[in-house]
Order: structure tokens, then sequence, then C-alpha cells
């Protein structure tokens, strides 16, 4: 059994009132990956970079027992570059520059090796390249998770309608559900939702926390107060993968531990908030997740 | 033992995106005590209107034992009115009509019977009424719940800020606890709130759900999903309502005590958002508090 995670990796320049960086790594599959490493072992990334992107970044997801059989590196190419910057309440972002580079051409190869995949993950990427590697999987996994933005509903609707309808759970902002489904109330939009596909939708709310839908049932989980946050990049890819990956150590698709498994995707990103890119999600350790669980059932329990 | 609620009883016209409404009746006190008068059945008002006050609300309210020997009645003047139009999502609100009314001299008179308040709610109100209030009461309550808004920030602050040093708890949103703080983020709003008097502060956050702070004790409450709000009008006043109505009713002031009170507080406002004024807030059975408590547990559990 195995978790697939498909996405970009890429280098990020960040401006937040915090501090600015210059090229640091990031990424969906970057994240996402980091973020299930900390709770799941059997990890497979497809993606693709330049030979610009450094080895001993490589070197350390490899470490982290993290397959990169299926990252294409392409020789004299430059990786996938964006840069942005927070607005004061972190809130909103600009993007400044973004430079598609190895992107341009994705075409994602499963390796053989990864065939056994039981957890898939599809980073926000390009809906039509999405598509392809659910159509290259030669067996269904047992659950599909779609991770996408409003970029995808603005110029690639009908790719990204038709990806919707081949997952179990959908991964949105509360702005996206409400454009997605053109309805304001959120529990009107999970229905509507529901009715083009998935059988599951989270909705992130950022400071507000998240929420997920299954036909009635509703969980909703805080997000931790936190007083130090530095870089939101990554906070949703981390969810992600704190999500999943909790689901692929538990092998456990009942409601009960899709809640928790929420929980443990809150947890996570909470933590990558707190740095710039992705030096938070590396330095993670068991009991600082603990901890954190814990802190999310004492304000949360009445 | 009882509890004295201070706030404007007055009439209301509404428009909301789900309709529109000639003069209702509104007014903090009116939903601050409606939505205690669900938990707790000493209740004393302070608060002002004219004779155009219609007599059968008055008589509705004394039929859930509702005192109202504090309400002066002055004659020939008018009622306090106030007429606003909602946004499409019900976030914001735009005032149309302010008619202050009997409201301009409002000079509060408490009745020797209601001397031995335990329970004080100041509602939304003038700061100076509100510490006119303060120092008319001869003892000192077990506990002084203070809810105000952004306008008496901006326009009576030293006032706001004086009352503001003898409560015990705060009730304001998550704006109005950033501008009254100067932080953004709410836990270190909440410290610096703190430094001003209050023991506990509670933020309200709509749509978000609502914070319970106290020390670095933290109790996040989510807000019920609803798919059918009408009419945001009240939902603050009835939060506090239930909040303090529970507190009355239970008599105990621990931090596990509050929690339950900040959830009974939501289900109160929940069902007030429901239907335009007051008329959801009136026709609450047991019942359904019990049951919506029972929802709250079952979308925050995990």
């Amino acid at each position: 059994m195995s978790l697939l995670v498909i996405g970009t990796m890429a280098f990020d320049a960040i401006e937040t009132p915090f501090g600015k960086t210059d090229k640091i790594i990031g990424g969906a599959a970057t994240y996402i990956s980091l973020a299930a490493a900390n709770l799941y072992s059997n990890i497979n990334i497809v993606s693709v970079v330049g030979d610009d992107f450094p080895q001993e970044f490589l070197q350390m997801l490899k470490n982290k027992s993290i397959n990169l059989d299926g990252v294409q590196i392409k020789k004299g190419e430059k990786s996938f570059f964006w840069s942005g910057k927070y607005s004061q309440n972190l809130n909103e972002r600009e993007t400044l520059i973004t430079e598609l580079n190895v992107l341009q051409n994705f075409d994602p190869v499963i390796p053989d090796n990864y065939s056994e995949t039981e957890y898939l993950m599809l980073g926000n990427l390009t809906p039509a390249v999405q598509m392809t590697v659910l159509n290259r999987l030669k067996t269904k996994p047992k659950l599909i998770v779609l991770d996408t933005m409003n970029f995808w509903m603005d110029i690639a609707l009908d790719d990204l309608l038709a990806v919707i309808k081949k997952i179990d759970v959908l991964v949105i902002n509360d702005e996206e559900a409400r454009q997605l489904s053109g309805e304001y109330f959120l529990s009107k939009a999970a229905q509507k939702i529901f009715t083009m596909g998935p059988k599951y939708l989270i909705i992130k709310k950022g400071e507000h926390g998240a929420i997920l839908f299954h036909g009635n049932d509703v969980f909703i989980a805080p997000a931790l107060l936190l007083d130090d946050v530095k870089d939101p990049t990554g906070a949703g890819d981390s969810f992600a993968g704190g999500f999943i990956g909790y689901l692929a150590k538990t092998n456990d698709l009942s409601f009960e531990n899709m809640k928790k498994a929420v929980v443990y995707g809150s947890a996570t990103a909470s933590f990558c908030v707190q740095a710039f890119g992705t030096n938070a999600l590396i330095n993670i350790t068991q009991e600082s997740i603990t901890e954190r669980i814990n802190q999310f059932r004492a304000l949360s329990s009445f």
C-alpha cells in the first residue's frame, strides 16, 4: 500500500509583513509530501523539476523515505518559479511573477513501482494533468483527494469538472466553494458539489478552521490561534498532506476517522505557517504533533 | 438572585436579501431578555420607550416572567428607531435611519426591587449610560458582562475604556477586538484587552463562531451551518442573552461552565437569525435548545 502525491516542486520568492525570502523551495507536492511524511512512510511523488533544483533537497526528501522515481529532472531546463507578496493581514496575496518553465510541457509519468497506489493526492495543478494521472493509473485508488483553486475555475472549468467527477474528496476554500457551486451558504454549496461527483468536501477557512461535509454529516475543526504566523504559503498543501497522510496511516475511511484526519491536517498546517517555506514542516517531531492534537481537543471540547 | 439587563427597546425596519419589514420590535434589551428567558426566569430590565411601544409586546414579556419595573414609558415621546439594510451575503449592513427619540435623554433608573442583582448584562448602549447604571447599583454584581461596538470606540473611546475597566466579560466581534487592542492576531488582542480590565473576552465571529478567552485558556465554539438565515439583527444580543442566561441559571463561573454558556449563546443566536426580528426567540422550546446543543457537540467532537 502507498500514497501517491502529484503536484509541483518549485522555487518560491515570498514577501510577508514578517519578512522576505529569495528563491526558496516550495511547490504543492513538496509541501504535501513533507506534511504526510510526518504521519506515513510509503510516499511516492510524481512531479517535474529542472536541473536547477537542489540535489541536497531531493536527498533530504529521500532520507524521509519519500520515493522520487516519478520526479522527472529536465536537463538544461528551469524549475517552476512563483513569487508573491502577502497583504498586511495575510489574508490576500498578489502574484508578482509566475514562470512555468518545466511545468509548461509536464507529461506525468507513473513508474511501474508506483502501481499499488491506494491513496492518491492530486495537488493543485492544471486539471488536464490531474486527469492524465487518473487515466494512467493501472488500478483505481481506494481514495482520491483533489486540491484545486479559483484560478482553474476561471480558465479551465470544464476540465476541472471532468476531474472532480472522478474523485472522492474535494479540498477548496470557502470562496472557491461558493464560486464552484453558485451557492453562498456553505451547507447548500456542499450539497451542490456532491452532485458533481465527490462524496466528501473539505472547505478550508484559514484562520477560521475547516469544515468536513459528507452526506448530511458535518464536522467543524477550529484553527489554532497562532500569534506568530510568518508565511501562509503551503498551508493548504500541508493541510491536505496531513489529512491524507493520517488516512493512509490508519487506513480507515469512516467519518469518525475522517474527522481526526481533518484535525491532523489542521495541526500540520499550523506548523507550516510559523516559518517561511518548508522549514517548519521538515522539523516537526511526533511529540509536537501529539501536543497540537491535544490543544485542538482542549479548545473545542465542552 | 436575579439578572439585570440594560439596553434599548426599540423599533427596527430591516431589509435583507430575504425580505423587508415595516417597523417591528427590536432593541438590545429586548433580544437579550428574550434569549435569556429561555434559560432563566428572574430577569429585570432597565430601559426606556415612548408611549408608541405596543402594550401587547410588554405584556408578552411580562408573561415570560420578565420584570419591566425599570422600563420608563415616556408620555408623548417616541421609541428609538433604527432602519438598516443588509448586503447580499449578510456580512455588512448599512444604517438608513437612526432616530434616537427617547434615548437622547435616557437617565436609567434602577428600581429598589432590582437591588439583588448578581448577574448584570450591559447591552450595547452609550458608554456613559452603562457607567451610570454601574454607579447606581447598591451592591457589586457577581458577574458584569458588557456588549459594545465599533461606533462607541470611534466616538466615545475614553468613556468606553472607563466602563470596560469595571467589567468582567467583554463581548465584541473580531474587527472590534482588533480596533480596541491595535493587535491583528486575536490571541494577542485578548492579552492586550485583559490589561484594560476584563478577565474574560468573547470574540464573536458570526458564521465562523465565537472564541472565549480567559488568561491563557481558550475555547472556540463553531457556529451552526444554517442555510436559512433570514435576518442577522439581534444575533449578537441573542448570543449575549443566551450566554448570561445560562450562567445565571447554573450560577457556576468555572471556565468549563463558561464554555457551555458560550455554546448556549451560539445556539440561541442560531434561532434568532432564522426569522425576522424577535419572532424566532419568542417561540423557542426547551427541546429545540437541547437539540441544537447536541448538534454543536456532534459537529465539534472528534
